[in-house]
């Protein structure tokens, strides 16, 4: 039906209508004091839902560009870093230090497991020289649904007292607790289209003191991305290079949102959909591609079946619900349902009932009908 | 009055109601089938308005990300290049250089007149070892409103032969004449919040054969803003990372929009906003900082007084119009009126009166009241 697609994908997610028409606004001058103000507002708010004090930074980029800068502004040419590589981004991780020459240690799980923290604490004590300078986390995997132990491998890094844990929030901030300086992660890097619920185009970077200390240090070259540039500006409300005016404008509506509801219960909200989308998978046969509970996603969670792409084309055309597909070789065998940002109970039950209409329709058997809606709805009331 | 402010100022500039509402649909997913067939409509559109067969790549990133990728995706370290430099964008992309280890020269004229291209070949001629890499030109300067001669400085590049000619045409495309292919234009960067008569959030770069012949031998380090990875993805109408998919969709209404009015039109129309405006300022009593129409932008006029912070605040206060102060040093002495983009004869009328207005409660006198209504209305009518 036109017009009536419903995202259930790991980014874009839905939008607020009251942040499309913050969005809508005719924009304003950059170096205006209305908009001094509005960056101010905006900074603080950002600052509550990363949990810190810290400088935290608005670039206009996708979240690539953001973990880039995490990167770059913070390590020189030759660094050994270790990067933590189960799912297509923390590839991308692996490809940005390469392509700026920083010598990287992948330690990798396999596709749909979580990166073991173990691996890491070996590695780290082992390094009796500290010549590690960083270690660089991808918080949940959108490519897989599954979430890392960041907590636990921060440990280590704590334990190892030089390197910087680096970490990829793009798929978990605004989503899942990501408690920066309780548990104080250095660098954390998101982008606008998930928790925060605005469309793509600004990426977030939350610096500590340490990293600040090594930005002197860091040899390689930037200047769109040089973060010290952003910080400068940032301290007077402000960008170093014209911003994108009206996705702020439309950010502090979105953050408004969040405030009024409260980081525990956005938290909260996406474990029960999690929950609810993983009993209904397995109460209608279908195999989760994170196997445990315990390193699931909050934010989305990925099925693996042989029919991925006939399901979503189905789901798409009876149902107008748009899941993601897999992503390099999961490509065809997985699909992926985001339940992520702007996603209410209502949200859920539409999906799973629209999966369930779709698996019927595509002549899956072995559950009753109804079967997935009815996990679901337990899962959403329990507790 | 609230909601009322009217822009007048080199970017953002005024968005039309109808991209505002493009703007404000619910994003769509970056790889769906849906998105793709906008982005090759959109591709189409820019390759149109850039009067070109290159490449034209979107990226989400202001204009500045769009230059630093023209710069770093074409030379190497050490790369010997000349830089324009009168005015603050001139400046910058002589700091990008710098940031990069590229070697510049500096090839300079006061602000508020045109660089000589007379300079450049001198410089271009005695260069038989052919060791210039690229020649670095701003084409309007947004800080003076002053138009460099890019096709003459052009000609004297197409002599030398072997350095590329990379052209920061921000506040230049989509209002004045470029004409990438007839001139062989190599590297033509802008950004949305001009011309384009969208918000800020894109970055846009043309590159020609010879250019990406350059991007083989690059050796600067770069992943977000790599030009080789944005060409392979647009090849399928996509993009490496996630775009900035609302602003896309808005590019496109607004692209539909030029397309309607036709290039001509639209360059036609920023020349009579410049000629009205220019003599309305005469008119008045007052002082244009670019002295001369052949040097004068179409985009922007600055005009030099020691009361432009007065004015600027009081034409604000009486009239809701923004216009923009001087940066750097001409901060205090120079005001900037933005006539670029979605801007109607009607507006220039408007401006000149609130600008008349503006003068006469701030106690100018030696000229007689309607005069700069008067030469604005002569000058929109002559031709």
């Amino acid at each position: 039906m036109e017009d009536k697609l419903m995202l259930m994908i790991p980014g874009p997610t839905p939008v607020p209508e009251r942040v499309l028409l913050a969005l809508a606004k005719s924009p304003i001058g950059h170096r205006s004091g209305d908009f001094t103000k509005i960056m101010a507002d905006v900074t603080a708010k950002l600052k509550w839902l990363h949990q810190t004090e810290n400088d935290v930074l608005i670039l206009t980029a996708s979240g690539t560009g953001a973990m880039e800068a995490g990167i770059i502004n913070f390590l020189s040419k030759g660094d050994r870093v270790l990067v933590g590589e189960n799912g297509k981004f923390g590839e991308r991780w692996g490809e940005v230090c390469d392509a700026f020459g920083i010598k990287t240690e992948r330690v990798k799980a396999e596709w749909g497991q979580p990166l073991d923290p173990e691996a890491f604490r070996v590695i780290l004590e082992a390094d009796t020289e500290k010549s590690i300078k960083a270690v660089i986390i991808t918080h949940s995997e959108t490519s897989t649904g599954v979430l890392n132990d960041l907590e636990t491998i921060n440990r280590h890094v704590k334990n190892h007292g030089k390197a910087l844990i680096i970490v990829d929030a793009v798929t978990s901030l605004g989503a899942i607790n990501v408690p920066i300086d309780a548990w104080g992660l250095d660098v954390v890097a998101s982008g606008s289209q998930k928790g925060y619920m605005i469309p793509p185009g600004l990426g977030f970077v939350a610096v500590s003191d340490k990293a600040w200390e090594a930005y002197k240090a860091s040899d390689l070259p930037k200047y769109y991305l040089d973060l010290g540039k952003a910080r400068k500006d940032a301290k007077k409300n402000s960008t170093p290079f014209t911003t994108s005016v009206n996705m702020v404008v439309a950010l502090q509506a979105a953050l408004k949102i969040m405030e009024a509801e409260g980081l525990e219960n956005i938290f909260a909200r996406h474990l029960r959909h999690r929950n609810a989308t993983r009993a209904a998978a397995k109460a209608l046969g279908l195999s989760l591609y994170a196997g445990a509970d315990n390193y699931a996603s909050p934010s989305i969670t990925a099925i693996a079946t042989p029919d991925a792409e006939k399901i979503r084309s189905t789901i798409k055309k009876h149902f107008d619900i748009v899941m993601a597909g897999g992503q390099d070789h999961l490509n065809g065998s997985v699909f992926r349902i985001g339940h992520l940002g702007f996603v209410s109970d209502r949200d859920i039950l539409t999906a799973i009932s629209a999966l369930e209409g779709t698996l019927q329709i595509l002549g899956h058997t072995g559950f009753t009908s109804g079967a997935g809606i009815g996990a679901a709805i337990s899962a959403l009331n329990s507790k």
